[in-house]
Order: C-alpha cells, then structure tokens, then sequence
C-alpha cells in the first residue's frame, strides 16, 4: 500500500488520556481510535492486525472441526434470565423504545444462544459431539475501562462451543483445543501459561487460562520453576513463597494477561434450555458443554505489551499488517535512472508481485520523519533506498540493531519469499 | 463438508412464524436460526454465504481505493445529538447501568463516528480525497420486522465513505462507486436498478438506491421501460401510467427490495463535527462527504427471494455455501470397489484435491430424504453416486430438470476446475 494514501497519519506525541502501552503506541501509530472509555476504532492498520490473527484463530478452529457461525448482538431478555445472569453487573442493557424497562442485553457471552439453538438440532447421542465458533463482537460494561485494548467495553472475541455426552468426551475435546489455543498464541508471538483458575460467571467448576506473563497484566498467578502447574491467585492455595503441589518446585508470583480461557461447563446451561439427547438405551440425558475463548484485540493488545521498545512496536511477522516498510528518503525519486538503481517504486512493485506485503512509504517528507515513523509502526523489515545506497537497498529488521546493504536479490532471499 | 458433521439439520416443513420466503427457506435448510424478531443467527451454511457475499463487496471495495477498518457498535450520546439524530425512532439506547438515561446508541449508521475520526487526519487538500469502508453489525428498532432478513432489527451491512474537497470530486467518485455496486449486484446474480430517492435521516439532497424488482418489495419505484431512468415513489413525480420525464418513454410501477444506496451527504456531518481542510490559498473549506451502504444480510435474503423454486433455494454459483452437493444413495457404499468405480468418499476426496468445494451427503439415510434435502439446501451442482449409477456419476445443475450420467472427468470439466 501506498503511504501517501493511507488516510491516517502517526502523531507526534503519546495521547494524553491513555496509560496502557498498548493503546498509547496503537493510538499514536495510527492503528486505533478511541470512540470512548474502552470503545475504540479499528483503522486500516489496526484492521490488518486483527485480520491477520482472525486468520490464525479460523485455521486453528477449523482444524479441531469447529464450524463458523455467527450469533447476535442483542440477546432477547429471556437468555440470560433463564441462567440467571440477566443482572451480573458488566450485563449492557438495550432499551426497545417502548418499554421503560430494558427489553434486550449486549452480548457479553453466548451460552445461552447457542445451547438454545443446539436443543433444536440435537437429539440423539448420534448428533454429537461437535463443536462451533464465531468471531464477533461482546460488550462489557467496565466501570473503569483504562487498559486500552487490554480490557475494553466493547471488544472482539473468538468463543468456541463444544457438545459431548458425557465428561470424558468433554476432556477428550478439552485436550485438543488446549493445544489448538497454544499454537494460536505461539503463532502470534505469545507464549502462553495455562494456568487453573475459577469459573466466575460461567459455571462452579475450575477451569483454564492461558496466561501471558507480563508486568502490565492484571491477574496474578503463581508458576512453578519446575514443572508447567501455574494457577490464578483467586483460586490459589499457593503462598507466594510457597512450593508446588504437584512437584515440590518453587512457586513464583507473576503478572499477567489473561489472552484465552477454557471452561467446562457441564450441564448447567443445558438444564436450563432443555438440551438433552437420547442415548443407545433410549433414555435422555443432559448434554455436556464447554466453553473456550479467545479476546483477539486483547491478543493484539498483548502483542504490543510485550513486543516494543520506546520507539514504537515491534510485530512478529505473523501479525504485522505488513511485512516489509518500504522507504524512499529525499532525494532518492531524483534519478534512480541514472544512478542504474532500481527505483523504490519498482521494488515496491516487484515485492508485490510475488506476495510480499509492502507499506511503501512515497509521502514527501523528510528523512528523519519517515525513519521514526517506520520505527513506530513497527513493521518487521525496513528497506530504505536513498542516493546513498547507490543501486543497493538498506535493509533493517525492526528487532535487530543491524543495518545490511543489499542487491534486490538478496532482499528477496531475506524474506523468503 | 461432511453433512454427517454438520451440526444443523433440515426441517420437514417451513417455520410457522415467518412470513418472507427468504426467512421460510433459510429457516428450513438450516441456514439461519431466529433468536428474536428480526434477530438471527447464522449457522454454519449461512454463514459461508455472507462469507462470499462479504469477499465480493471486499474485493470491488478495494478495487476502487477503499480502506478497510472497523468502528464500534456502542455510540456515546455525543455523536447523534451533535446532528440532531439522537432522537430518531429506529436508534436503539443502551444503559450504562449508573445513569437512569441511555449513555450510548447502537451503530445505526456511522456518519457521526467516521466525520469526527477524519477531522483528526484531514488537515490540507493534500489529505483528500480518501475513502474509507467497514463490514459491520447495525442495529435498527424496526416496530414490525417481519420480513426475515429483509428488514432485520440487527443485520449486517458494508458502509463506505468518501471524503472530497468540492462537490465535483464528489460527483467523480460517486460515479465509480456506482460502477462497483453494479459489479457487486451482477456478481451475486442480482439485477439492480438505479434509482433516485430522498435522502431519509441521512440528507436533504436526492441520493440514489439500487433496487432489485421483487414482488415482495417493500420499495415501489417506477421505471421507464426505454431508458434507464427510475424513481423511488417516495419522490416521485410521475404517476403510475405516466411518462419518463427523460425519455417519454412509458412508466411501470414495480415492487422492489433496496439492495444498496449511495447518498451524497455534502457538508452536513463535516459542520457538525468540524471536518474541514486548507486549500492552496489558506483557507479553510467543510470537506465533502458521500455515504454508501450495502446491507449484506439483506442482499443474502434478496438471493434467496429472486432465487428459489417451491423445492427450495437456487443458489447462484458465486454465493452457494458449496458449489457441489454430492449424494451417497443408500447401497452405494456397499461395494464401490467390487463395482470397479470411484467410491463417493474418493469423489469427496478428489474434489477438494482440487480446489471445489463439496458438501458430502455420507448420512445413513434414504434416498428420497437426500435428494430432498438437497433440492432445498440449493447447491448448485448435485452429484449422484449409487448402485444404478454404475461407474458414472449422475449430475443435475439444481437450475436445470435435466440429469446426466457422466464419468469424474467430464465432472470435472463440467466444473470447470
């Protein structure tokens, strides 16, 4: 894409009324745009990144079986009645015009939905198990929505849902997207904990977090140096000095961001909407649910936590919204002809061709702005052509101090393409 | 797809509580799930319609310069009351849970957000012109939505806007917007007519709606039967029998479905929200603005109404869920191989090999139940394997009464994969 058209614009200083890392760089880069507390735009930027990890989330999900849908915004006052949850504090409530009471809630979760619309398709043990997801839109009503992306009012979240007829196939499929959820956030750059934790709104059983450690986190949970058991400090009968249970290593206390959760539901949303199935012997049983999420703009939040530096971002390949930051600096568009050089126009179209994506920055702007705004926007190789590179390109990775001249060919060879 | 692993089924008769045939159909095939009226899910074949609908409007949308992005559902008060559009029936409140007065409106349209985001960017003429678009949940209060996904009180839509120096490059981009609607309509097999309407909540100029001539319509416009000209009722100056005023040519009145429209909004949101930019003499001007909605759902449900016979949906190639429906009759798995032909698991097999996307009837089921499910799912090639089908498959095109025994090549040039 062609810098010069991309309608927003880096800003010269951090916004004021933003403390998280994460919203001052993705605001500051151009990435997003806060509406209101916790209410944020996604800009062609900030879209790219999202696009990229949806891709992730629905080659991960598609490959344990789960089928897309998606459900709705407005949850009819029935749902959540019916579960109880009509009046959990973070619950948005939509009036109809009509009613002086609130006839619908936002979608905040959506066991309900779907265990409802399960019940008119399952009835015998042969139509199950299964599973299905959707990326969409949930609405929480944080009273103090000051993490940016990293706690919002409205955010986008992947939710899977799976159906088993008893606990042990429930475990069977657990298992299978616990390690669906670890290539997910080690394909954005995230190494996740999976950590025990209590099931809050959802259900009385434990269930699972995958925790990304990181000073900036709001959860605190305890890890042990020397197998992998953590759990959540709400739950935890750990002290912080303390030793594990599991293999007597030594318990340390760590900060971090909750980026995926897994809950095993068992029948309590299927009591609720009368979702039972026949079984061989022709007796009805409840349907036995799970329930796994994903935050995607908290993923893209925690990317930016934990991936810059105090120049700006720096993104794993795998999200960035482009790979490479094309540079042209002044001077450069004067006589590329005549220098025999490839002008950064041509190797802007000939990286395209063969599938790189490139973020050509063509603007006429001074040297100085173009290098700090690359370092900003974080894209994860810069090329610079300038008359001082004569018919080479500068080539720097955005996590590397290192700067190497090279032919175009070589630059190709650099990013695999 | 394995249709043994879909988890929706279809039903035996139409649902009771719906009235529109899209809503009838879709309902049946297991395409879409009601929560509510106007309210729906879209359940894994469903789903991948709007998915292709979605790739289509992506595809023309960037073709002609638009950027994608994506801006919240929840909208703080400020931004309809600053043009007065706070109070407009249709906008659903939402409480925050503290003041006993909604805080927000939901996304019925996003003019008010997209105008503030640009007068953060837009400084100079050299900021414009842009154009910027999203793919998006609105919501409506509709009093009576009875029209299945016609007229839905949460629906999704695709909005673009364009932002210009003067009217004239209004009037250019207006013009190659209208082009790519064309593209998009053709492409999901719609014939839409280019009409002039009023402007609603939106504007006091004239804008323009592209209408699909549908019985069940709940647009009336008249059309001139020489040239292109046509007219929303709603303005209309011609009575039913009456002449076009371009042409003389003769005027018929005609039911119709508003698939698309595009509102030249001039400097109404700019003003409010004060949108303006420098020319090159140092002055400073409101920037122009257009407007251009596609509801997606909407065009789903307009497919469905222009195409489907009294078995079922008609799926247009370019929209199907699956291009192919391959059926196992019962029998056929029996011996494939003693039979000397390709078993219906290596047709699936061979298919998706290269790149044609089949939904596999493998279910233990009659005939008779599979050919009827497949009449009304719609796909628009059906492929037959059975015991009379020898080592040859029967193909019918689901718009065509002709079936045809062929072998898996000439399937494959037939598919024209």
């Amino acid at each position: 894409m062609l810098q010069s058209k991309l309608f927003t614009k880096t800003e010269r200083t951090f916004p004021k009324d933003e403390e998280a890392a994460n919203a001052r760089f993705l605001e500051r880069a151009g990435f997003i745009y806060k509406n209101s507390a916790g209410v944020y735009s996604y800009l062609p930027l900030g879209w790219r990144v999202i696009q990229k990890l949806v891709a992730i989330i629905r080659e991960e999900m598609d490959a344990i079986g789960g089928q897309e849908m998606f459900m709705p915004a407005l949850h009819d006052k029935r749902y959540l009645s019916a579960t109880g949850r009509w009046d959990v504090d973070v619950v948005f409530k939509v009036l109809d015009g009509k009613n002086p009471k609130p006839a619908f809630s936002l979608s905040w979760t959506h066991e309900e939905l779907i265990t409802e619309l399960a019940s008119k398709y399952v009835h015998s043990y042969k139509d199950l198990p299964f599973s299905a997801y959707q990326i969409q839109t949930k609405f929480r009503n944080e009273p103090r929505a000051k993490s940016g992306l990293l706690r919002g009012r409205e955010f986008m979240m992947k939710d899977l849902y799976s159906f088993h007829r008893d606990e042990e196939d429930l475990d069977r499929f657990y298992d299978i997207v616990k390690e669906a959820y670890f290539n997910v956030f080690k394909r954005a750059g995230i190494q996740a904990v999976y950590t025990l934790a209590a099931g809050g709104d959802f259900t009385s059983s434990n269930t699972h977090e995958f925790q990304a450690i990181c000073p900036v986190g709001e959860d605190t949970i305890y890890v042990c140096s020397k197998c992998a058991y953590a759990e959540n400090k709400e739950i935890s009968k750990l002290s912080g000095g303390g030793r594990c249970p599991k293999c007597e290593g030594k318990i340390k206390e760590e900060k971090a961001i909750e980026v995926g959760n897994i809950f095993p539901l068992g029948a309590k949303y299927s009591d609720a909407f009368d979702l039972r199935y026949t079984d061989e012997k022709g007796e009805k049983n409840p349907v036995v649910m799970g329930s796994y999420g994903i935050g995607v703009s908290r993923l893209m939040a925690t990317v930016v936590e934990m991936y810059h530096d105090e120049k700006g971002i720096v993104w794993p390949e795998s999200v960035a919204p482009f790979k490479v930051h094309l540079l042209e600096l002044a001077g450069a568009s004067a006589s590329p002809a005549e220098a025999g050089r490839k002008s950064a126009k041509k190797i802007y179209e000939d990286l395209q061709k063969i599938g790189v994506e490139v973020l050509y920055d063509d603007r006429k702007a001074s040297a100085g702005e173009k290098l700090t705004d690359a370092d900003l926007i974080g894209l994860p190789f810069r090329l610079v052509v300038s008359p001082k590179t004569g018919d080479k390109i500068e080539v720097k990775k955005r996590n590397e101090e290192i700067t190497k001249i090279m032919s175009f060919e070589e630059v190709i060879k650099l990013l695999g393409n």
